[in-house]
Protein backbone atom coordinates (compact mmCIF):
# COMPACT_ATOMS: atom_id res chain seq x y z
CA UNK A 1 0.00 0.00 0.00
CA UNK A 2 0.97 3.74 -0.58
CA UNK A 3 1.93 5.64 1.98
CA UNK A 4 0.70 9.01 0.68
CA UNK A 5 -2.50 9.67 -0.63
CA UNK A 6 -2.96 11.36 -4.16
CA UNK A 7 -5.31 13.79 -5.47
CA UNK A 8 -7.30 11.01 -7.51
CA UNK A 9 -7.26 9.18 -3.67
CA UNK A 10 -9.04 12.04 -1.93
CA UNK A 11 -11.50 12.34 -5.00
CA UNK A 12 -12.21 8.58 -4.72
CA UNK A 13 -12.77 9.21 -0.99
CA UNK A 14 -15.29 12.22 -1.91
CA UNK A 15 -17.08 10.43 -4.66
CA UNK A 16 -17.64 7.33 -2.22
CA UNK A 17 -18.53 9.35 0.42
CA UNK A 18 -21.21 10.41 -2.10
CA UNK A 19 -22.38 7.17 -3.01
CA UNK A 20 -23.43 6.43 0.23
CA UNK A 21 -24.93 9.73 1.10
CA UNK A 22 -27.12 9.45 -2.27
CA UNK A 23 -28.55 6.00 -0.37
CA UNK A 24 -29.00 7.32 2.93
CA UNK A 25 -30.30 10.94 2.38
CA UNK A 26 -31.15 11.03 -1.38
CA UNK A 27 -29.57 13.60 -3.70
CA UNK A 28 -31.77 16.50 -2.59
CA UNK A 29 -31.35 16.13 1.04
CA UNK A 30 -27.64 15.74 0.90
CA UNK A 31 -25.38 18.81 1.09
CA UNK A 32 -21.89 19.72 0.59
CA UNK A 33 -21.63 20.03 4.18
CA UNK A 34 -22.94 16.42 5.28
CA UNK A 35 -20.06 15.20 2.66
CA UNK A 36 -17.30 17.05 4.44
CA UNK A 37 -18.73 15.59 7.41
CA UNK A 38 -18.64 11.69 5.56
CA UNK A 39 -15.22 12.57 4.21
CA UNK A 40 -13.88 14.03 8.01
CA UNK A 41 -12.48 17.24 5.74
CA UNK A 42 -13.60 20.68 5.47
CA UNK A 43 -16.31 21.80 2.97
CA UNK A 44 -13.85 24.02 1.45
CA UNK A 45 -11.23 20.92 0.35
CA UNK A 46 -14.51 19.22 -1.11
CA UNK A 47 -14.26 22.59 -3.42
CA UNK A 48 -10.96 22.10 -4.58
CA UNK A 49 -11.67 19.00 -5.66
CA UNK A 50 -15.05 19.73 -6.85
CA UNK A 51 -16.92 23.21 -8.09
CA UNK A 52 -20.71 22.03 -6.73
CA UNK A 53 -23.10 19.40 -5.50
CA UNK A 54 -23.91 18.47 -9.13
CA UNK A 55 -20.63 17.95 -10.38
CA UNK A 56 -19.74 15.48 -7.78
CA UNK A 57 -22.77 13.57 -8.34
CA UNK A 58 -22.01 13.72 -12.29
CA UNK A 59 -18.48 12.73 -11.53
CA UNK A 60 -19.53 9.42 -9.24
CA UNK A 61 -22.13 8.58 -12.49
CA UNK A 62 -18.37 9.17 -14.49
CA UNK A 63 -16.97 6.78 -12.40
CA UNK A 64 -19.50 4.00 -12.73
CA UNK A 65 -19.11 4.66 -16.33
CA UNK A 66 -14.93 4.37 -16.31
CA UNK A 67 -15.62 1.15 -14.12
CA UNK A 68 -17.40 -0.24 -16.57
CA UNK A 69 -15.39 0.38 -19.15
CA UNK A 70 -12.66 -1.24 -17.07
CA UNK A 71 -14.87 -4.49 -17.00
CA UNK A 72 -15.94 -4.36 -20.92
CA UNK A 73 -11.88 -3.67 -22.37
CA UNK A 74 -11.47 -7.04 -20.45
CA UNK A 75 -13.97 -8.68 -22.02
CA UNK A 76 -13.57 -7.48 -25.65
CA UNK A 77 -9.59 -8.67 -25.23
CA UNK A 78 -10.16 -11.75 -23.68
CA UNK A 79 -9.25 -14.28 -26.41
CA UNK A 80 -10.08 -17.09 -25.33
CA UNK A 81 -13.73 -16.42 -26.21
CA UNK A 82 -15.51 -16.07 -29.07
CA UNK A 83 -16.57 -12.90 -30.56
CA UNK A 84 -20.14 -13.41 -30.19
CA UNK A 85 -19.55 -14.67 -26.41
CA UNK A 86 -17.59 -11.18 -25.74
CA UNK A 87 -20.28 -9.23 -27.08
CA UNK A 88 -23.53 -11.02 -25.33
CA UNK A 89 -21.35 -10.58 -21.90
CA UNK A 90 -20.54 -7.02 -22.90
CA UNK A 91 -23.98 -5.94 -23.31
CA UNK A 92 -25.70 -8.02 -20.37
CA UNK A 93 -22.44 -6.61 -17.91
CA UNK A 94 -23.40 -3.36 -19.16
CA UNK A 95 -27.08 -3.07 -17.78
CA UNK A 96 -25.96 -5.31 -14.74
CA UNK A 97 -23.30 -3.15 -13.97
CA UNK A 98 -25.20 -0.09 -13.64
CA UNK A 99 -27.90 -2.06 -11.93
CA UNK A 100 -25.88 -3.01 -9.40
CA UNK A 101 -24.11 0.36 -9.08
CA UNK A 102 -27.50 2.38 -8.13
CA UNK A 103 -29.60 -0.36 -6.46
CA UNK A 104 -28.87 0.80 -2.65
CA UNK A 105 -30.18 4.05 -3.44
CA UNK A 106 -33.13 3.09 -5.92
CA UNK A 107 -35.48 5.17 -3.85
CA UNK A 108 -33.78 8.57 -4.61
CA UNK A 109 -33.11 7.66 -8.04
CA UNK A 110 -35.85 9.47 -10.17
CA UNK A 111 -34.97 12.58 -7.56
CA UNK A 112 -31.82 12.84 -9.12
CA UNK A 113 -32.45 11.97 -12.37
CA UNK A 114 -34.69 14.86 -12.37
CA UNK A 115 -32.37 17.51 -11.11
CA UNK A 116 -29.01 16.69 -13.23
CA UNK A 117 -31.01 16.02 -16.26
CA UNK A 118 -29.33 17.91 -18.53
CA UNK A 119 -25.82 17.07 -17.00
CA UNK A 120 -26.63 13.41 -17.13
CA UNK A 121 -27.92 13.82 -20.77
CA UNK A 122 -24.71 15.24 -22.27
CA UNK A 123 -22.50 12.66 -20.18
CA UNK A 124 -25.10 9.72 -21.16
CA UNK A 125 -24.02 10.67 -25.02
CA UNK A 126 -20.49 10.63 -24.44
CA UNK A 127 -20.45 7.31 -22.53
CA UNK A 128 -22.85 5.63 -24.82
CA UNK A 129 -19.29 6.94 -27.38
CA UNK A 130 -16.95 5.32 -25.30
CA UNK A 131 -18.54 2.03 -24.66
CA UNK A 132 -19.28 1.89 -28.69
CA UNK A 133 -15.59 2.15 -29.50
CA UNK A 134 -15.11 -1.14 -26.75
CA UNK A 135 -18.16 -2.93 -28.83
CA UNK A 136 -17.16 -1.91 -32.23
CA UNK A 137 -13.39 -3.18 -31.63
CA UNK A 138 -15.21 -6.76 -31.21
CA UNK A 139 -17.75 -6.31 -33.93
CA UNK A 140 -14.52 -5.78 -35.89
CA UNK A 141 -12.80 -8.93 -34.95
CA UNK A 142 -15.64 -10.87 -35.66
CA UNK A 143 -15.94 -9.55 -39.02
CA UNK A 144 -12.17 -10.47 -39.35
CA UNK A 145 -12.96 -14.09 -38.72
CA UNK A 146 -15.73 -14.46 -41.00
CA UNK A 147 -18.50 -14.52 -38.13
CA UNK A 148 -20.41 -11.31 -38.30
CA UNK A 149 -21.81 -9.58 -40.96
CA UNK A 150 -22.32 -5.76 -40.85
CA UNK A 151 -21.12 -2.85 -42.99
CA UNK A 152 -20.75 0.06 -40.76
CA UNK A 153 -18.85 -1.04 -37.22
CA UNK A 154 -20.12 1.71 -35.20
CA UNK A 155 -23.53 2.05 -36.79
CA UNK A 156 -23.97 -1.84 -35.68
CA UNK A 157 -22.20 -1.06 -32.32
CA UNK A 158 -24.65 1.77 -31.66
CA UNK A 159 -27.96 -0.78 -32.52
CA UNK A 160 -26.22 -3.56 -29.45
CA UNK A 161 -25.67 -0.59 -27.20
CA UNK A 162 -29.57 1.32 -28.18
CA UNK A 163 -31.36 -1.71 -28.04
CA UNK A 164 -30.43 -2.65 -24.42
CA UNK A 165 -30.67 0.79 -23.48
CA UNK A 166 -34.25 0.78 -21.94
CA UNK A 167 -32.67 -1.68 -19.49
CA UNK A 168 -30.65 0.82 -18.11
CA UNK A 169 -32.00 2.53 -14.56
CA UNK A 170 -31.83 5.71 -16.09
CA UNK A 171 -35.40 6.64 -17.23
CA UNK A 172 -36.83 3.69 -14.90
CA UNK A 173 -35.52 3.64 -11.50
CA UNK A 174 -34.45 -0.12 -10.66
CA UNK A 175 -37.39 -1.14 -8.81
CA UNK A 176 -39.68 -0.04 -11.78
CA UNK A 177 -37.08 -2.08 -13.94
CA UNK A 178 -37.97 -5.00 -11.49
CA UNK A 179 -35.70 -8.06 -10.00
CA UNK A 180 -32.08 -8.03 -10.72
CA UNK A 181 -32.98 -11.59 -12.09
CA UNK A 182 -35.68 -10.34 -14.56
CA UNK A 183 -33.45 -7.37 -15.93
CA UNK A 184 -30.74 -10.48 -17.03
CA UNK A 185 -33.50 -12.24 -18.48
CA UNK A 186 -34.52 -9.45 -20.37
CA UNK A 187 -30.94 -7.91 -21.49
CA UNK A 188 -30.29 -11.85 -22.01
CA UNK A 189 -33.05 -12.23 -24.72
CA UNK A 190 -32.42 -8.66 -26.54
CA UNK A 191 -28.58 -9.67 -26.48
CA UNK A 192 -28.98 -13.18 -28.26
CA UNK A 193 -31.81 -11.92 -30.84
CA UNK A 194 -29.71 -9.43 -32.16
CA UNK A 195 -26.59 -11.40 -31.93
CA UNK A 196 -28.21 -13.85 -34.28
CA UNK A 197 -29.32 -11.06 -36.56
CA UNK A 198 -25.14 -10.33 -37.19
CA UNK A 199 -23.91 -13.74 -37.17
CA UNK A 200 -22.89 -14.81 -41.08
CA UNK A 201 -24.83 -17.00 -42.43
CA UNK A 202 -24.54 -19.88 -45.25
CA UNK A 203 -27.32 -17.78 -46.79
CA UNK A 204 -26.55 -14.24 -46.28
CA UNK A 205 -23.40 -13.03 -48.80
CA UNK A 206 -20.43 -12.92 -48.12
CA UNK A 207 -19.42 -9.02 -49.14
CA UNK A 208 -19.10 -7.30 -45.66
CA UNK A 209 -16.04 -8.98 -45.15
CA UNK A 210 -13.86 -7.09 -47.24
CA UNK A 211 -15.52 -3.40 -46.11
CA UNK A 212 -13.88 -3.52 -42.95
CA UNK A 213 -12.50 0.22 -43.15
CA UNK A 214 -15.51 1.55 -41.28
CA UNK B 1 -72.06 12.93 -40.35
CA UNK B 2 -73.78 12.34 -37.09
CA UNK B 3 -76.04 15.48 -35.36
CA UNK B 4 -76.11 14.31 -32.24
CA UNK B 5 -72.64 14.66 -29.94
CA UNK B 6 -71.67 11.30 -28.19
CA UNK B 7 -70.51 11.53 -24.62
CA UNK B 8 -67.41 10.12 -26.79
CA UNK B 9 -67.08 13.05 -28.93
CA UNK B 10 -67.31 15.45 -26.23
CA UNK B 11 -64.17 13.56 -24.18
CA UNK B 12 -62.50 14.08 -27.78
CA UNK B 13 -63.11 16.93 -27.86
CA UNK B 14 -61.59 18.09 -24.67
CA UNK B 15 -58.64 15.87 -25.39
CA UNK B 16 -58.42 17.95 -29.01
CA UNK B 17 -57.96 21.00 -26.57
CA UNK B 18 -55.67 19.28 -23.74
CA UNK B 19 -53.00 18.40 -26.77
CA UNK B 20 -53.28 21.99 -28.31
CA UNK B 21 -52.97 23.59 -24.85
CA UNK B 22 -49.85 21.03 -23.51
CA UNK B 23 -48.06 22.29 -26.91
CA UNK B 24 -49.16 26.26 -25.84
CA UNK B 25 -48.11 25.96 -21.94
CA UNK B 26 -47.08 22.83 -21.26
CA UNK B 27 -48.25 20.63 -18.71
CA UNK B 28 -47.86 22.27 -15.43
CA UNK B 29 -49.31 25.88 -16.39
CA UNK B 30 -52.29 24.32 -18.08
CA UNK B 31 -55.65 24.25 -16.07
CA UNK B 32 -58.84 23.23 -15.97
CA UNK B 33 -59.96 26.60 -16.67
CA UNK B 34 -58.40 26.78 -19.14
CA UNK B 35 -59.39 23.74 -21.01
CA UNK B 36 -62.98 24.35 -20.51
CA UNK B 37 -61.98 27.68 -22.43
CA UNK B 38 -60.10 26.24 -25.60
CA UNK B 39 -63.27 23.84 -25.91
CA UNK B 40 -65.82 26.64 -25.25
CA UNK B 41 -67.93 24.83 -22.58
CA UNK B 42 -67.93 24.63 -18.45
CA UNK B 43 -65.22 23.77 -16.38
CA UNK B 44 -68.01 22.07 -14.65
CA UNK B 45 -68.65 19.58 -17.81
CA UNK B 46 -64.77 18.97 -18.07
CA UNK B 47 -64.93 17.40 -14.46
CA UNK B 48 -68.22 15.43 -15.53
CA UNK B 49 -65.47 13.33 -17.96
CA UNK B 50 -62.50 13.63 -16.10
CA UNK B 51 -61.80 13.45 -12.14
CA UNK B 52 -58.68 16.12 -13.02
CA UNK B 53 -56.02 17.45 -14.84
CA UNK B 54 -53.72 14.51 -14.50
CA UNK B 55 -56.77 12.13 -15.55
CA UNK B 56 -57.21 14.46 -18.71
CA UNK B 57 -53.60 14.04 -20.05
CA UNK B 58 -53.48 10.38 -19.00
CA UNK B 59 -56.01 9.58 -21.06
CA UNK B 60 -54.95 11.77 -23.98
CA UNK B 61 -51.73 9.60 -23.50
CA UNK B 62 -54.05 5.97 -23.63
CA UNK B 63 -55.68 7.79 -26.85
CA UNK B 64 -52.61 8.04 -28.61
CA UNK B 65 -51.81 4.32 -27.78
CA UNK B 66 -55.12 3.04 -28.54
CA UNK B 67 -55.01 4.82 -31.99
CA UNK B 68 -51.46 3.50 -32.49
CA UNK B 69 -52.62 -0.23 -31.68
CA UNK B 70 -55.11 0.44 -34.67
CA UNK B 71 -52.46 0.94 -37.13
CA UNK B 72 -50.62 -1.73 -35.42
CA UNK B 73 -54.01 -4.79 -36.23
CA UNK B 74 -54.06 -3.07 -39.56
CA UNK B 75 -50.16 -3.80 -40.69
CA UNK B 76 -50.39 -6.81 -38.30
CA UNK B 77 -53.91 -8.58 -40.47
CA UNK B 78 -52.51 -7.51 -43.79
CA UNK B 79 -52.16 -10.83 -45.47
CA UNK B 80 -50.44 -9.16 -48.22
CA UNK B 81 -47.06 -8.84 -46.32
CA UNK B 82 -44.91 -11.22 -45.00
CA UNK B 83 -45.05 -11.63 -41.28
CA UNK B 84 -41.22 -10.18 -40.87
CA UNK B 85 -42.27 -7.28 -43.34
CA UNK B 86 -45.33 -6.88 -40.98
CA UNK B 87 -43.33 -6.81 -37.78
CA UNK B 88 -40.70 -4.44 -39.36
CA UNK B 89 -43.22 -1.72 -40.16
CA UNK B 90 -45.26 -2.77 -37.04
CA UNK B 91 -42.29 -1.77 -34.64
CA UNK B 92 -41.18 0.87 -36.64
CA UNK B 93 -44.45 2.48 -36.39
CA UNK B 94 -44.91 1.96 -32.50
CA UNK B 95 -41.55 4.68 -32.39
CA UNK B 96 -42.56 7.16 -35.19
CA UNK B 97 -46.36 7.43 -34.10
CA UNK B 98 -45.53 8.03 -30.38
CA UNK B 99 -42.57 10.22 -31.77
CA UNK B 100 -45.38 11.92 -34.35
CA UNK B 101 -47.62 12.33 -31.22
CA UNK B 102 -45.87 14.40 -28.99
CA UNK B 103 -43.60 16.68 -31.20
CA UNK B 104 -45.27 19.51 -31.74
CA UNK B 105 -44.68 19.68 -27.66
CA UNK B 106 -41.42 18.60 -27.06
CA UNK B 107 -40.49 21.33 -25.20
CA UNK B 108 -42.59 20.80 -22.13
CA UNK B 109 -42.70 16.67 -22.32
CA UNK B 110 -40.04 15.97 -19.53
CA UNK B 111 -42.41 18.48 -17.22
CA UNK B 112 -45.29 16.35 -17.99
CA UNK B 113 -43.01 13.35 -17.23
CA UNK B 114 -41.78 14.38 -14.20
CA UNK B 115 -45.30 15.25 -12.96
CA UNK B 116 -47.35 12.38 -14.51
CA UNK B 117 -44.45 9.61 -13.63
CA UNK B 118 -46.53 7.11 -11.61
CA UNK B 119 -49.47 7.21 -13.35
CA UNK B 120 -47.55 7.36 -16.49
CA UNK B 121 -45.55 3.93 -15.57
CA UNK B 122 -48.11 2.10 -14.39
CA UNK B 123 -50.27 2.39 -17.96
CA UNK B 124 -47.15 2.11 -19.79
CA UNK B 125 -46.96 -1.40 -18.39
CA UNK B 126 -50.42 -2.02 -19.21
CA UNK B 127 -49.86 -0.35 -23.08
CA UNK B 128 -46.72 -2.50 -23.46
CA UNK B 129 -48.73 -5.57 -23.06
CA UNK B 130 -51.31 -4.48 -25.51
CA UNK B 131 -48.83 -3.72 -27.86
CA UNK B 132 -47.02 -7.30 -26.89
CA UNK B 133 -50.39 -9.45 -27.81
CA UNK B 134 -50.57 -7.75 -31.35
CA UNK B 135 -47.00 -8.17 -32.04
CA UNK B 136 -47.30 -12.03 -30.83
CA UNK B 137 -49.85 -12.33 -33.49
CA UNK B 138 -47.74 -12.02 -35.80
CA UNK B 139 -45.01 -13.86 -34.59
CA UNK B 140 -47.21 -17.00 -34.22
CA UNK B 141 -48.52 -16.38 -37.64
CA UNK B 142 -44.64 -16.73 -38.88
CA UNK B 143 -43.90 -19.89 -36.76
CA UNK B 144 -46.86 -21.45 -38.48
CA UNK B 145 -45.11 -20.60 -42.24
CA UNK B 146 -41.93 -21.63 -40.93
CA UNK B 147 -39.88 -18.54 -41.00
CA UNK B 148 -39.57 -17.48 -37.57
CA UNK B 149 -37.58 -19.50 -34.64
CA UNK B 150 -38.63 -18.65 -31.11
CA UNK B 151 -39.83 -20.69 -28.40
CA UNK B 152 -42.52 -18.15 -26.49
CA UNK B 153 -44.30 -15.46 -28.23
CA UNK B 154 -44.93 -13.47 -25.37
CA UNK B 155 -41.59 -13.67 -24.52
CA UNK B 156 -39.70 -12.88 -28.02
CA UNK B 157 -43.06 -9.91 -28.37
CA UNK B 158 -41.61 -8.21 -25.35
CA UNK B 159 -37.69 -8.58 -26.60
CA UNK B 160 -39.16 -6.93 -29.64
CA UNK B 161 -40.74 -3.99 -27.84
CA UNK B 162 -38.12 -3.83 -25.10
CA UNK B 163 -35.14 -3.53 -27.89
CA UNK B 164 -37.38 -0.45 -29.44
CA UNK B 165 -38.23 1.17 -26.26
CA UNK B 166 -34.74 3.34 -25.52
CA UNK B 167 -36.36 5.06 -28.77
CA UNK B 168 -39.67 6.27 -27.36
CA UNK B 169 -40.33 10.32 -26.68
CA UNK B 170 -40.48 8.72 -22.40
CA UNK B 171 -37.18 9.88 -21.17
CA UNK B 172 -36.30 11.55 -23.60
CA UNK B 173 -37.83 14.52 -24.92
CA UNK B 174 -37.74 14.53 -29.24
CA UNK B 175 -35.33 17.24 -29.36
CA UNK B 176 -33.14 15.07 -26.77
CA UNK B 177 -34.22 11.55 -29.12
CA UNK B 178 -32.89 14.19 -32.70
CA UNK B 179 -34.50 14.50 -35.70
CA UNK B 180 -37.43 12.10 -37.04
CA UNK B 181 -35.41 10.67 -39.76
CA UNK B 182 -32.47 10.10 -37.11
CA UNK B 183 -35.20 7.81 -34.93
CA UNK B 184 -36.80 5.81 -38.46
CA UNK B 185 -33.04 5.28 -39.00
CA UNK B 186 -32.11 3.57 -35.77
CA UNK B 187 -35.30 2.05 -35.50
CA UNK B 188 -34.93 0.41 -38.56
CA UNK B 189 -31.74 -1.07 -37.98
CA UNK B 190 -32.98 -2.42 -34.53
CA UNK B 191 -35.37 -4.19 -35.85
CA UNK B 192 -33.33 -5.32 -39.07
CA UNK B 193 -30.85 -7.11 -36.40
CA UNK B 194 -33.47 -8.39 -33.90
CA UNK B 195 -35.77 -9.91 -37.24
CA UNK B 196 -32.78 -11.17 -38.52
CA UNK B 197 -32.50 -13.08 -35.00
CA UNK B 198 -35.79 -14.00 -35.50
CA UNK B 199 -35.74 -15.68 -38.97
CA UNK B 200 -35.57 -19.78 -39.04
CA UNK B 201 -32.75 -20.86 -40.80
CA UNK B 202 -31.31 -23.88 -42.65
CA UNK B 203 -28.98 -24.20 -40.00
CA UNK B 204 -31.40 -23.84 -37.11
CA UNK B 205 -33.33 -26.80 -35.21
CA UNK B 206 -36.69 -26.90 -36.73
CA UNK B 207 -38.43 -27.76 -33.18
CA UNK B 208 -39.90 -24.65 -31.93
CA UNK B 209 -42.42 -24.67 -34.79
CA UNK B 210 -44.62 -27.76 -32.99
CA UNK B 211 -44.69 -25.41 -29.90
CA UNK B 212 -47.34 -23.17 -30.61
CA UNK B 213 -49.45 -23.17 -27.70
CA UNK B 214 -47.67 -20.07 -25.75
Amino acid sequence: MRAIATREDIRDVILDAADRLLARYGYKKMTVEDLAQEVGIGKGTIYLHFPSKEEVVLSHVDRIVERLKVKLLAIARDDALAPAERLRLMLVERVLFRFDSVQHYTESLSDLLAALRPGLLARRERHFQEESRIIAEVLRAGRRAGLFHFHDAHAAARTLLLATNSLLPYSLSTRELGEREDVEREASRIVQLLLHGLLARADAPPKPEGRRSK
